[in-house]
């Protein structure tokens, strides 16, 4: 089926419906950052596989929207269609939405499926074409009529994250949901997101990539607790485990009529309030809320808890980075020891990082796409290695390295610059000044009630001392054994007030890119801890717990102040006591090395 | 009239129009940081005049919500009273609005007065009730039967900034509007802050305290200017140039009609679509917008032009800062010169401070209440002597002086800590401490983009350092002869995503507060300039205007590093060069002394 093709399917079931225009993106119902590739539907109608893009089609155009990142993957993949490319965020691009506006007249209809589209962008969307007279329809779905050889919803198993893993065990995880209603003094609790789910009930899946969950939705009562999910995917020792709990497994689309029984006696005890999050939760699911209980619609009680590991938690996670330490450690030697001598690109280099984390019996997967960018490659800053895009490793040159691992006992996410022979002088400077950029925030010391965004300049401002910024934030929360990027709390120059907490893990990750030449990035992983009591209130400070040298010969020891060296010596050295007896003698050699006092 | 008898006549008319809980504060229909005594409705009912409150009544109870400022003051105040004080901010104290939903069943009806109620408020105080059931009645107003007494509304004849102050003709202003206006697609603009109409029409008044603006709406259409006025208060020779400019001087209480008559040919040509701010104007007000025109609910556009001062403006206000140093230089040395000897208190310092603020021939007033706080009371943030409160100012101790002055060309706003004899070791450790704070902002460098908030840390991260922090902002916009507390841009903890731009004007004022003991904060008023553009972007830099002597005495040179030093005493050499000049022999050689190379 060409493009076109599906274009004019879609467009034939909009004539009929008397829909105007249709938004399609890849989105299920869950809003995480991955789909299934079900609810990729802007790829199947576009080509354009990349992670950010929404298409519309109207009764005569098509366009895609997408960022910079994907401006020239799209252009490729649009090549020969009758889909324009937009290309946000460029001067006099409209958004996706005023476009539509600017195109249809009052009166008529624009649709996005409400049963995948969050609340919170659905009212959005109607909000902005309310005040053109132009009205939405959530329940036209036109892909059904033409996909026909979509696949199927995944139906992977999933499995029990043990106890002695999470810290925690369900009762007591339920049990501070149910706090948490009461202080609310709500009688229901919803949820759609997969990683709340699945921390809230100790399970796993592998439906999506990277995150380490299953397409489910919970929901808390005051008396029940319910797993909505294809019962297919519960194995039996599972599902007897859950019960044993008092977790009830429910069909995975039996949330709606859930949902619409609230209230009413059919569903146990009535609910009078249901506490749900208007980000996580499709628009269509709130509309089927009964009218007789009132929608608190706030941040998910489990994004709240499960943000703050426990102590079980945070001591694995320290055990772990020894694990994913030695991991790095060990391709880092392996590199430094074979580039430019046997043939090394960034696709082969980042299966080859697979394979040394792979080597742990906990390890269960990567934690995102490894980001190997060579060169150049490593100033795009959300670059991934493709077959297309793939570059030789060479000598000399500079290799930046995103990169994490999912492990039973914990979710790692580390950044290095690996220099492969000598480094530009210019380089060094910038290595250095990331290097203040990244300590001064590892260093802080910030008082009760500070947010990330607070935080964002402390690491920041060294690089504007410099001339120089960077267009990412500074750091995002992780989860445990969960995904990658984790709510609430997020370190950034935009707003998000959500006060840092003690157990709060969040990455330290400030960069400096230069197009065309190299990246910069240092990222380290940290837990909020609680630090000193003043008259002035509680502080707080961050324990670095990531384990993987950083780069003497990238260092100009001469731009560090007298505390700035001092941190400096001190991580390398725990570094080294921590991973040395885990390596091979010519190892330990290469990494004392590393690791020397400067 | 007692209070209960007041008490009494509201619920009277509470009753008869079925209104079960009503709202009342010391607010105006232009939602100004002060309002006219007319307007002090809660301060009449209750007896308590502190700049923060809101009275409810009940049919049989009422309660006072202030904030801990004024908990001493409004304990006093409502002593034998029937109203109840409830701490805002206080551990188990509900907001008002909750606190009506708790008490009224759903059915009931709350009043508050929507035609000095901003759409903002209104709409936050109307959802909150309706997930109780509790309807709001926008149109009850039980003062006017109640409140024979009551004051006129001002009556104060406006002025015409001259444009050699201004910088700009009205004609240019209202053209640069419509320039806004046409970028918008919206045909027409209202506005209601004060402070706004004073800067588009090039006038000025005296209605309020410390602002000098006068009551009065602006209106700006494709082929009209409007201003609303009382008549009376516009001389003939300002209404001349008015017309002269092409702006039509309406009767104040006509932009209601005006606005009814928006979208009918009535009002000239046809408008389809209205800009105006929902935190300035009444809910009545945009109640009374016919269905026909689209309401844009924005920032002011005259908000976002006055906020960059123009040239004009930035040489004025820089030849403004000489005349406040030189008036501030000559009250320290008079206090230093005469405390101990002679009986000063608080308030007569303050007294005294305005008089040698007055001598300029271009000063109109203060710029707000001085803050004249002796020792403890130094510790008071928002602490302003009254003559209940005053204390007389001895040797030794510390007096945190916080003040401005509204002049012809310029507004400014100081604050210096004085001390008086010798200071204790911690006093001079702070001081130090709040100085690196100030120095800090003062030299920062940040890239196009950057917002207020990301640089609050700057000063604040100084003292989280040391285990301190301050419970108050680092920086607010200052208006040009006009709000000393202007938007839209801030420095402070709370988000406020206005990128900074060049010819901002604000203030740099970190501090930290020993309760019981002394207050310390350092505040100077700098300019937004641009600084250098790398390959990063384009960068800013702080220019710092205000001029009057940093305490020699209060710093420990030890704890400033060789940049901070260096910034010190090049402003200390600034300062002295700027206004000994002005000064008498015996004043030179003290200030020569106070900004001696350290």
């Amino acid at each position: 089926m060409t493009i076109e093709q599906k274009l004019e399917g879609v467009r034939a079931q909009m004539r009929t419906a008397g829909v105007h225009a249709c938004i399609i993106a890849d989105v299920d119902p869950h809003q995480g950052e991955y789909v299934a590739d079900r609810y990729r539907c802007r790829t199947w109608i576009s080509g354009f596989s990349g992670s950010a893009g929404t298409v519309v089609v109207t009764l005569n155009d098509a366009g895609l929207w997408t960022d910079s990142r994907y401006f020239l993957e799209a252009e490729a993949a649009l090549s020969g269609t009758s889909i324009v490319l937009f290309k946000d965020g460029t001067p006099g691009v409209p958004p996706f939405v005023d476009w539509i506006c600017s195109r249809l007249s009052p009166g008529q209809v624009v649709a996005i499926d409400d049963a995948i589209t969050s609340v919170t962008q659905f009212r959005s969307i109607q909000a902005a074409c309310l005040t053109h007279g132009i009205s939405v329809n959530g329940g036209f779905d036109p892909i059904p009529g033409v996909w026909t050889d979509r696949p199927e919803l995944p139906a992977n198993r999933i499995f029990v994250h043990e106890e002695r893993f999470a810290g925690q065990s369900r009762v007591d995880r339920i049990g501070a949901v149910r706090r948490l209603m009461g202080e609310r003094k709500v009688g229901g609790y919803l949820t759609a997101a997969l990683d709340d789910v699945a921390w809230l009930f100790n399970i796993r899946g592998s439906d999506v990539a990277y995150n380490p969950v299953a397409l489910a939705y919970a929901a808390v009562t005051s008396d029940r607790a319910l797993l909505f999910i294809e019962s297919g995917k519960v194995p039996d020792d599972v599902r007897a485990e859950l019960v044993r709990d008092g977790v009830e497994v429910a069909p995975y689309d039996g949330v709606g009529r859930f949902v619409k029984e609230l209230g009413s006696a059919a569903a146990g005890k009535k609910i009078t309030a249901l506490s749900l999050p208007p980000d996580k939760v499709s628009y269509r699911l709130l509309a089927s809320v009964p009218e007789t209980v009132r929608v608190v619609e706030e941040t998910s009680y489990v994004v709240k808890l499960k943000a703050r590991k426990n102590p079980t938690e945070q001591d694995n996670l320290r055990a772990t980075m020894v694990r994913d330490g030695i991991a790095m450690e060990r391709f880092i030697y392996w590199l430094e020891t074979h580039a430019g001598s046997e043939p090394i690109t960034e696709v082969s280099a980042a299966a080859r990082l697979r394979e040394f984390r792979a080597r742990d019996e906990r390890f269960v997967g990567e934690s995102f796409r490894t980001i190997a960018g060579f060169g150049a490659h490593g100033a795009i800053v959300h670059y991934g290695a493709t077959a297309e895009t793939d570059v030789p490793i060479t000598v000399p040159g500079l290799l930046l390295l995103d990169s994490g691992g999912q492990y039973l006992d914990g979710t790692t996410d580390i950044t290095r610059v690996l220099p492969l022979g000598p480094a530009p002088e210019q380089a060094i400077a910038d290595y250095t000044t990331v290097l203040k950029a990244h300590i001064a925030l590892a260093t802080a010391e910030f008082p009760d009630g500070t947010s990330g965004p607070q935080l964002d300049t402390l690491a920041r401002s060294v690089l504007w001392r410099s001339g120089m910024t960077y267009g990412h934030g500074t750091g995002h929360g992780v989860g445990y054994f969960l995904n990658v990027h984790e709510g609430p709390q997020r370190i950034g120059a935009q707003p998000q007030p959500v006060p840092l907490e003690t157990g709060m893990y969040i990455s330290n990750e400030p960069g400096a890119y230069r197009t065309g030449e190299y990246g910069i990035r240092i990222e380290n992983l940290v837990l909020v801890q609680e630090g000193r009591t003043t008259r002035f209130g509680k502080f707080f400070r961050f324990e670095t717990i990531t384990l993987c040298h950083l780069e003497p010969d990238l260092i100009d020891i001469r731009l560090l102040d007298e505390q700035e060296l001092d941190w400096l010596n001190r991580y390398q050295t725990r570094v080294y006591d921590a991973l040395a007896p885990h390596l091979s003698a010519e190892e330990q050699q290469w990494l004392r090395h590393k690791t020397r006092t400067l």
